[in-house]
C-alpha cells in the first residue's frame, strides 16, 4: 500500500540541509540543482518517502507535501497564513467535507488551499479578492498543488456584498472587516460560523463594537503561539526564538431572535458589578487576579 | 438556505448564564432544565441560530455545535485532548477526506472524533484501546455526535502491533510511546505522517531517542498556546489566567533509505560545531541568543 | 554567621501544607494555630532556616521572608503588584541605593516595598495615593515588615502636580496615566526614567499618544509572563495553568532639545514606508513575518 | 537638581537611527564617530538628558545608562544574562543593601554587575570562575561602568568549595549546578537563597534530584518571558518575533531539621494519589487540566 507518485502530483524535495523544493511531477520534465539533474520520469511511477539522487549523486528526501507544506512554500505577494493559525480557523469555523464557506480577501491563497481541503469533497469555497493579479497568483499557487475544483474566484469589492446566501462559514482576512458586517450578515445562514483575522488591538477593539452592534453573539478573541523545541533528546530546550504575533483572531456565531444576553456578556458582566460597587458590596478578597475594573489607585 | 434541525441531529443549547447542554434531538423526547422544559419536537424541522424558549419563558441559545464543541462536551473518564491541539495534529498529520489513519490510544473519543471529521467521506479511523470500558464509552460519545461510520474500534494492546499496513498517519497519545515505534513501523507507509503527545520533557527525550534509533526524519517538538482575551471593546485585556501546558506535539516522517542526514539534523551540527570548536574558530561575537552548547562559566 | 530572629524581626512560617503566615516577632506574643501553640520568645534569639514545633508537635518551616514573600502576603484592598513585575519595574527605572523615586498610586504598599528596598540606604521613596484609609493601610505593611524610614506618604490627588522636583524615577499605576504626564515632567530631571502599568490596551494606546505629545523619548511596551514547571525531576512539566496577564509595562526617558527622531521611531518608520509605497517601491518577497500595515487583501 | 556628568561618569550615546555607544567620560578625549566628532570635555560638567551634536550636526541622544543598558553593552565571551532574567534573579534571592551573595561563574560579569548594584552599599559580591582570561574581562566590564568597590575576584575551580561561609545568598550559571550542591551548603547559612539558571530541560531534571538528596526546601522552577509591543498608539501589536528562551531559572531555600515534607511537596503527593488509585478512589471528574499522572490510555 505504499504511495507512488503520479505525473502531476506535487512533491517536495528536501535537501540534506534541509532547503526544501516543492515541485509538480510532469513527464519529460527535469529539475536543475546546484548538486545535479533529478529527472521527473524517474520518479513518476515510483514509490515516495525515501531518498533520491541526482545525477551528480546528490541525495534528496522525497516526501508527499502536507498541506502546511503547501502554505509555507506558496508564491506569494501578501503576508501569508501561518499553518497553525490556518489549522486554528478551519476548526473554529467548524469546516469539514461538505461545508460551504467565504473568504475575503484570497491574498496568496494559503487560507483558500486550507479550506479547500478541509470541505472537499462536497463543499465549496468562494473566495473573494479586489486585486486580479493577486488573485491570478493564489490561483496559479492553489493548480500548483493540484487544487483545482470546488473553489469559485471573485475578482470583487466585498462592500458590494457576497454574491452567496446561506454559506455556512464566512472568514474575513481585511483590513477593515468591521466594514462588512452588514454584507456578512446577508450571506452567512443562522447559527453560522464567523472568523477574522486582524494584526492590532485597535483593529480588534473596533470589530468588537461592529460584532455586537450588528447581532453576533459568542464573541471570543484569541491568540495562538507556537513555541518550537531543539529536538535533541540530550539537551532538551525550546528554540531561542519564536514568532511571537501572526494576529488577533475573533470568532462569533450570528443568531436571530433576543439575543442580547449572548451578545457582549462582559458588558454586561461589568454592569452588574458596578451596580453592586454602588451598592456597597465589599471588594474582593483574593488579589491574585487583576480586575478589568483595575481601581484607581493613585490620582 | 437556512439550516434546519432533523430528529437525530446533535444539537447545543446556550443559556444566558453560559451554561451549555449538548443533545440529539428525538422525537416525543423532553429537556427538564431547572428553567422549564423544552419539547424535542419544538425544535425538529425548526431552524437552527435563534433564541428558543422553556414553557416558563427562559431563554435559550440553540445552534449547531461545531467539532470543538463536541470534543469540549464530551463525557470523559480521560483527559481529554484541547482542541486546538486537535486542529493543529490533524494538520501536522496531513488529514483530509480519503486518510486512513490509527489512533491510540482512544481514550474519550475526542481525537477519534476529530479525525474522523477530517478524513471522512472516503477515509479511515483505525483506533485503539486497551481498556475495554473506555472505548465502550467513546463509541457512545460518538454515536451522540452523530458519527458512526468510517471508524474501526479495537479493543486491543499495541504492543502486539497494529492490524492495518500502509497506513496514510499515525498518532500516538499513550504513556510510553517510545515502546511502540517498531509497530508504528510496521503501520505506517513510507512517507506517512507520525505524531505523538507527551505531557512531560522526560518522555518528549524518551520519545527522541526512539525516533532517531527507528529511522525516523524531519522530527519537531512543539507546543501550542493558547491566549484567550476578554472580548471587551473598550478595555480589551487577555483573561486573568490561561491553560499554561496540555502537552508536548512531536511530530515526524518515516523514510526508507539512507535517510542519515534527516534524522537527527540537531546532533550532526552539534557535532559539526564541536570540531569547530576544537579547531579555534573563534566564538560567536552575538550574545543576545543562548546556545545549546552554553559555556561552563565557573566550576 | 547563622541568621538569629531578632524582636521585631518579621519571619515566615511555612507549614508541611505549604500554608504561609507573615509574623513580626514580638517578646511576649504568641500565635495560636489550629495544630497548637508557638511562643514567639521560643524563636527571638534564635537561628532561621529551620523546623519549629507547636507544642502539639506540628512542624512549621521557618524562614527569613523575601522582598517577593513580603509583596505576596500584604493585606490589600487594592490589586497588589505581582512580584514579577515589581522586579522588572524596579531594573527599568534603575532603582539602586540613593535613588529619589516617585510613585503613584501606593495601592496597598507593594510597589513601594519593593522601591524602598531597592533605593535604601540613601535613596527616597515618595509615595501618592489620594484615598487615605488605602495609604493608612499600605503604611501599617510596611511597618509590619520593618520598613519605616526613607518614605514620604502623601494623601493627594497627583492632578494638583506632586511635591518634588528633580527626582530620577518615576512610576504611574493608576487609572489613567495620560493625565498627568505634564505632571511628571514637572517632577522628573531630565534623563530620568518613567514607568507606567496599564491592565488593557486601549489605556497603552492612550498612554502612547500621551507620551509622544509630550516630548518623552525610547518609549518601550512589553509584558512578562511567568510560567512555572512542576518541580518534578521525573516528570518535569509546566504547571496546568498560569497567570496569563498582569497588565502591560510602559517605559520612557525624559529629555530636553531637539528630541523628534527619538520620540516616536516607530511613526517615522511608518511614515518612510507608506511614502516608499507611493513611489512604487515592490513589496518584501518574506511573508514569514507580518508587518503592522498589513495588506488590505480583500474588500 | 539636574544630574550632571562628571568626569568617569559612563554615559550612553542613542544615535537617531536606535545606535547605542557606551562610553566612560575621560578629560580630553573624543569620540570619532561616522558622521563626526563629540569632545568628552564638552559633556564633563554638563547635563545629561539632552541631544548633543558632532563638529558636523549630527545628533545624539546622550544618558545616563541604567543597569539594564550596562548589562547589553559589556564586552562579552560568553553568553550574557539578559536583564528580565538577572532582574528576577535579584529579587528572588532577596539581594538588597547589605546582602553578602557569592556568585560562579563570573561569565562577562552581567550577573556580578547587577548582584553588586542591589547589594552595595555594605553588601558583598563573590565572583567564582575557573578561566581567568574571562575574569579579567568582566572586571574590565564593571571598571567601565565604574563598579570597582564590593566585589571579591576569585580564579578558582568551584569543585574545592567556597571561600566564605554563611552568605546569604548564592547563584550558580554553570553548566552541571547539580555537582556542587555540597559546597553550597557549606556556604550559605540555613535559611539562605539559592538559585542557578541552566538551559535544558535535561539540566532541570539533574539539578532537582540534586537538590532534594542534598536538603533543599521549597523548590521552584520557572520560565520568564517577555514580549514586546511596537510602541505605536494607532496600530498597537506584538513585535513579530520574540527571544523564546533564555534559560530555566530554579530556586530554592536551604534549611536544618526535619525538613522532609518542604524537601519535594510534589513527589509526595503523587505518592499519595497512586495510594488513592490503588485503593480505588474515583477518577477526578474535571477534564479541563491535565495530570502529571498522565493515564495510559492506548497501549
Amino acid at each position: 500500500m505504499t504511495r507512488v507518485a503520479q505525473a502531476g502530483d506535487p512533491v517536495l524535495f528536501v535537501g540534506p540541509d534541509r532547503k526544501v523544493k516543492l515541485l509538480r511531477l510532469q513527464p519529460g520534465k527535469r529539475w536543475e540543482t546546484h548538486h545535479g539533474i533529478i529527472l521527473h520520469d524517474d520518479l513518476i511511477g515510483q514509490p515516495l518517502g525515501r531518498v533520491v539522487y541526482t545525477h551528480k549523486g546528490y541525495p534528496y528526501l522525497v516526501l508527499e507535501p502536507s498541506t502546511a507544506d503547501f502554505i509555507q512554500y506558496l508564491k506569494r505577494r501578501t503576508q501569508i497564513i501561518f499553518p497553525k493559525d490556518a489549522a486554528y480557523i478551519v476548526q473554529r469555523l467548524n469546516l469539514h467535507a461538505g461545508v460551504r464557506v467565504i473568504e475575503a480577501g484570497t491574498g496568496s491563497g494559503g487560507l483558500t488551499l486550507a479550506f479547500a481541503r478541509a470541505v472537499l469533497p462536497g463543499g465549496h469555497v468562494y473566495t473573494y479578492e479586489e486585486r486580479a493579479e493577486h488573485q491570478a497568483l493564489a490561483r496559479r499557487n492553489l493548480q500548483m498543488v493540484g487544487i483545482e475544483e470546488g473553489i469559485t474566484w471573485h475578482v470583487q469589492d466585498i462592500a458590494e456584498g457576497f454574491r452567496e446566501e446561506g454559506v455556512d462559514a464566512l472568514f474575513l482576512d481585511v483590513r477593515t472587516p468591521w466594514a462588512y458586517l452588514e454584507q456578512v450578515q446577508q450571506a452567512l445562514r443562522p447559527g453560522g460560523f464567523f472568523g477574522a483575522l486582524v494584526p492590532t488591538t485597535n483593529q480588534v477593539s473596533q470589530l468588537l463594537e461592529g460584532l455586537y452592534a450588528q447581532g453576533f453573539v459568542l464573541v471570543t478573541v484569541e491568540e495562538l503561539l507556537l513555541r518550537a523545541y531543539k529536538p535533541v533528546a540530550a539537551r532538551l530546550r525550546p528554540e531561542d526564538r519564536m514568532v511571537a504575533h501572526t494576529g488577533y483572531l475573533i470568532f462569533a456565531r450570528i443568531a436571530v431572535g433576543e439575543i442580547g444576553p449572548w451578545a457582549a456578556p462582559h458588558l454586561r458582566k461589568v454592569a452588574q458589578r458596578r451596580q453592586a460597587e454602588e451598592e456597597g458590596t465589599p471588594p474582593r478578597p483574593r488579589g491574585g487576579e487583576r480586575d478589568d475594573e483595575r481601581a484607581q489607585k493613585g490620582g
